[in-house]
């Protein structure tokens, strides 16, 4: 089942990945290039930290081949690809949540402490994005203060590992965690939750200080 | 007698690496990694998704002392290293076909399919000075507007797999498949061959637009 | 014993990692993530480079439980992070050395030759710092000219690698190799050491020509 559940989250993830490099106004081999490097990134190092071999790029062999697919397209009808950006938000939460489980999972198997496989399900489902950053020469946007991302997979993978604990079936341990994933990615994007920086805290003091008329 | 072609491929590339370096003004500690990275980072992303080891590097441990030597003369030798310079197209175009050949064929070996085969080509063969541009903090020149390269790489490796699914030896897959790729980016160089990126199209029909006397 | 010293290794280099996003005043999520690439990266490649599994911060399940801790209580208190930033030289110093007798101790026990094993001495001690650079988006500061960093870790690992060749014991070379690691880092800094780099000597030769009266 998890595997069903991977399938899904590649091509939600090469969309992404497509969106990330028409914004960036690359050619088709960047395109492609991102498309590879957001979708299959953060399951490319699960699987190398876990040792799991063949690589489940290379296991599933019509990924790589649907990816291609996707970024060629993409780079052939920009416009169409500009119009679906606004319908970016829900494929990307979904993905994480899918990743993130699915890569806490994989670390379960491989038996590793409860703590280490959370931080590979958000390695799984955050990582693909940051090598897409760390390519297109960008500060990670994991890091700039915007809504709760890298949380949402931390807490939801948290959410599938403890469910998992319980006498209820596996599937609702997946489910439940991809679901809290989800929701509250989807709730930060809608209330822009944000973890407070501590730029801001900075500012909100020196404008204390200014109220109470101090020189800086 | 692949490996007999990587020799020489990762010489080319490791000069590639220096001259990188050397453009940057990096000093001899930055010359010698960037000249690793070059040299050494598509295979070993190749033999880290393959699950080959001992890396190609570490098994022949040769590679790192003459990549090593090479970093230094250049660093010792700069105004030499940009004479260089105008030749590089040549060392450059061979090491490309000569990875993308041996990626595939390694890929084939662990039995993926032929698709992956021809993506493992490509990542063996442009992702070194991928990860040295990005180590140097620049967009991947593989993504900017420029003569075909990765794209060559891609016909190359796919020359390869598909002479080698005839009863022909596989000598004359191997030395199909790096003739297509050094003749097809030499030639993209010598006629200035890009992908026709979106910018220049979006550019195009700004400029029909403005002739047919419209705002933008 | 080589195991009890990279704890201590782990520990500076996270550390290191939060002073590291604390100057760039990341979110906690950023500063955790610096921290693991700082502690984790070097190690990371490493084990991947010589198929040590599990990683060591798998099979160690509390070294990402301290790293996480130490990420946290670093954007927590930021002002105390400031504080402690004069003292970053001695841990960071350490850790290098540790490190890099580590890793090629690592390194032989996996039966490489001689330099392969101070060239993954060397990785261990500097990558992860190089990772966290390119994630943070600045060139390697390894690359810039600065007090000697790499060098150290270089002599450091031949150090160790030559007194393991003695008949003294094992304990004899890794202590060895540390002390002059760190001594030598401490030198460079204390007495600012760097590598002459071509553009001082460019910028040298340039003031002889003005001295001479030529124009340029």
């Amino acid at each position: 089942m998890l595997d069903t559940i991977e399938f899904a989250a590649v091509v939600a993830s090469a969309i992404y990945g497509v969106l990330r490099a028409a914004r960036k106004q690359l050619d088709v081999v960047g395109m492609v290039t991102l498309a590879f490097a957001v979708a299959f990134g953060g399951g490319t190092l699960r699987d190398l930290f876990l040792d799991r071999h063949p690589l489940f790029w290379i296991a599933n062999a019509h990924y790589p081949v649907i990816v291609f697919v996707l970024g060629v397209v993409g780079s052939v009808l920009p416009r169409h690809v500009a119009r679906v950006e606004r319908l970016l938000a829900i494929p990307d939460a979904l993905g994480l949540g899918l990743f993130a489980v699915v890569g806490a999972g994989f670390a379960l198997e491989a038996e590793t402490s409860l703590f280490v496989a959370s931080v590979l399900g958000v390695v799984t489902g955050t990582f693909g994005g940051v090598i897409g950053d760390v390519i297109c020469n960008e500060i990670p946007s994991l890091f700039r203060s915007s809504p709760l991302y890298a949380t949402c997979a931390f807490v939801g993978a948290w959410t599938y590992l403890l469910l998992g604990l319980t006498a209820w079936p596996q599937a609702v341990a997946v489910t439940g965690g991809i679901v809290v994933t989800v929701l509250m990615r989807l709730a930060a994007l809608r209330w822009d939750i944000r973890i407070p920086s501590r730029e801001s805290e900075v500012r909100d003091q020196k404008s204390e200080v200014r109220n109470e008329g101090a020189d800086l």
